[in-house]
């Protein structure tokens, strides 16, 4: 079986609508996700050469593919994500293999030769420029432990662990160039006010970013926890746009167009950014959230005893100054610990060890950061937001769980 | 072919002394590096449940097997290497796949069911205590990003490449259990003064660490970069002993033992702390030592032009507070730029942009931590260690590279 035929037949299985895409296009894009060709190596020699895990570690991301119901502005229904599994997290790190991905045009994941791509600068700037990978490398390096999360990373009650309900963000640690020294270079001319970064990938993932973001903190990066770019997150380059939501770092980035104006991309116009300019407006900076990841839906706590309530916090505003925990769902709070190295825009880890008694409980946190954002309740989250823009807002309300005198633990959401 | 074929097959291949070890513990450990069953799943769901690398991403570990003459107190042989290929790292992060090792055993990895696996903290103890996992993961967490280096990471005139020079160090964040937490809980007796921590492979990697460094900064780790500790660096539990050299950081911890003196273990006699008492209270604590990854031996500019000159620089005494290059072999020097996040006893990224114009050049780094401490020349090195004892220092000299006029870079050791 060639790979053309073996392409055919997996994409025939996964039974999306062939009339949607030039049939050219999907063939060449799911060479991606090809093995290369089989390695003289021994096994043995491959473990020696690049390690893997040990065969009782089994943590898994999740495929979900939102229905028209739930991603209620995408008119394809080719936007399919992959989970990270936090409730197995560690630390603040998320290792490669398990980053979540949010796909705007399915798993056709670009099989990018680093070698061939290239990166435009052009628009208004004085001197347009084309660059290759070898000479982005060439200017000044910047590597930042930043977090990423898809503002559909939205906890529903019908979510049973803490991968379906926040699984959406991850953390890593990028390298790359700042894209000020990139446009500077370039020269942004006079009355110029957007960005716009578009990717290689069939639909582009084209995206608007305010020129000020451009300017501030963005990284053009190759570089993903010491190593190049993972492919599902966008090999070569990939835009990091901080505290945005995660449609902004585009993926696969090969263009950067200064504009004077902001572009209604596909990207823009479904997902997430709304029509409306007051929601444009005020979803952009993700606000403060925190997550427990231990205990969390679908875990259950052997019997009472000692335990660390464990989880992960994070905000677009900058670096988390507090987290709090709550076992009587919200009634009383106490300050948890930072576990980890506090960075700006990044996972922090908390924790607080707590003695269980063998009652019920409801389990929250909340987090505030740095600016004194505090994570809003599900009723002052409601308050802010309408039913029907939910799917454009920052899903940060404090997310409860339920723990049963059995120790089973489940979503407390209603 | 079945396994225990597969594997004998592989050990008569590698050539090793098989009347040194008992056959059927070979067998046992080797299960380790054996793949799993192969999957039902498509390439396509492997790799979307736990990714992989771009097909045009090769960089690897390389085995270095040392002879006797270079580990002088090996009398096995059977030390072998996995070395990082820094000449392609960015950031501070190792990937876990791509961690150094250092096997003091061959590569006989144990495989560890971790249901199975049992932590023994006893000796001068008020409450000896045995750990499974899960109890380990009851006590409070701390994540912190530490180097380990490997004393053998001594660089020669004849290494051609800096994974060759200095491969021997990785960077990761390390999850785990403050040591002295599990050492309060047995509580420790008066009069007691050192922990010797032992390991579950074929010969337990047993070593002696100061009960007031054990008390102090040390982790038991289960968790690396955010997911189980690798099976090469000890799955599932690794001591993580910050700053001292990396045979301290015993793999597959399964027993502390508190006592009150030194014991000269199997790794403490041979490798790598010396019988000369000076040498012992010297080399604990590793000095700060950095090194230029790009442009580095094998690598080649593509001609003259504007360069970023980029390396790493860590020190087992602290922070990392100033990093100076010198193109010209050491006569003039300027200030680097930190170009990451600045951790204690960490790997740190630096960089300096640089105009190169075609001619030849000696390119060198040199850094200073927290304490004042400032990376030794190779001549003030060598007045410090006797070419005899230089098997136990802390081999942290300068290490220069040759830019020919033709781009090519090459070791300028001597």
């Amino acid at each position: 079986m060639d790979d053309i035929e073996r392409s055919r037949r997996r994409f025939l299985k996964e039974g999306l609508a062939l009339a949607s895409l030039p049939l050219v296009v999907t063939l060449s894009a799911y060479g991606q996700t090809e093995q290369p060709a089989a390695s003289e190596k021994t096994p043995d020699e491959i473990l020696k050469a690049y390690g893997g895990r040990s065969r009782f570690v089994t943590s898994e991301r999740i495929e979900v593919i939102p229905g028209m119901g739930e991603m209620k502005h995408d008119p394809f229904g080719l936007t399919n994500h992959l989970t990270t599994p936090l409730q197995d997290s560690v630390g603040i790190i998320t290792p490669n293999s398990l980053h979540f991905v949010a796909g705007h045009a399915g798993f056709f994941v670009p099989d990018i030769d680093p070698e061939k791509h290239r990166l435009m600068v052009h628009g208004m700037v004085d001197r347009p420029l084309l660059f290759t990978m070898d000479e982005v490398k060439r200017f000044p390096s910047e590597s930042r432990i930043h977090y990423i999360e898809c503002n559909s990373n939205f906890a529903k009650p019908g979510h049973k662990t803490v991968q379906d309900a926040a699984g959406r963000t991850s953390c890593a640690e990028w390298t790359g160039v700042p894209l000020s020294l990139l446009l500077k270079k370039a020269g942004v001319q006079k009355g110029a006010s957007w960005v716009i970064a578009e990717g290689a990938e069939d639909n582009r993932g084209t995206y608007s970013i305010p020129l000020a973001k451009a300017m501030d903190d963005c990284l053009v990066a190759y570089g993903q926890n010491g190593e190049p770019v993972r492919p599902q997150n966008g090999f070569p380059l990939r835009l990091l746009v901080p505290g945005l939501e995660g449609v902004n770092s585009v993926k696969w980035l090969r263009r950067l167009t200064v504009t004077n104006e902001f572009y209604m991309t596909y990207n823009n116009m479904g997902r997430y950014t709304s029509v409306d300019p007051n929601i444009v407006q005020a979803n952009y900076v993700q606000g403060p959230k925190s997550v427990i990841t231990f205990p969390s839906g679908g875990q259950k706590l052997p019997g009472p005893g000692h335990y660390e309530i464990t989880g992960l916090a994070w905000s677009g505003g900058g670096a988390i100054r507090k987290v709090e925990i709550s076992t009587d769902g919200g009634q009383t709070w106490k300050d948890a610990e930072i576990r980890s190295a506090v960075h700006r825009i990044a996972h922090t880890r908390f924790g607080m060890p707590w003695d269980w008694g063998g009652k019920e409980h409801v389990l929250m946190s909340r987090c505030t950061d740095e600016q004194g954002q505090v994570q809003p309740s599900v009723a002052e989250f409601n308050k802010l937001w309408k039913p029907e823009s939910r799917g454009e807002a920052h899903p940060n309300f404090i997310m409860p769980w339920k723990l049963g005198s059995d120790g089973a633990v489940e979503n407390g959401l209603s």
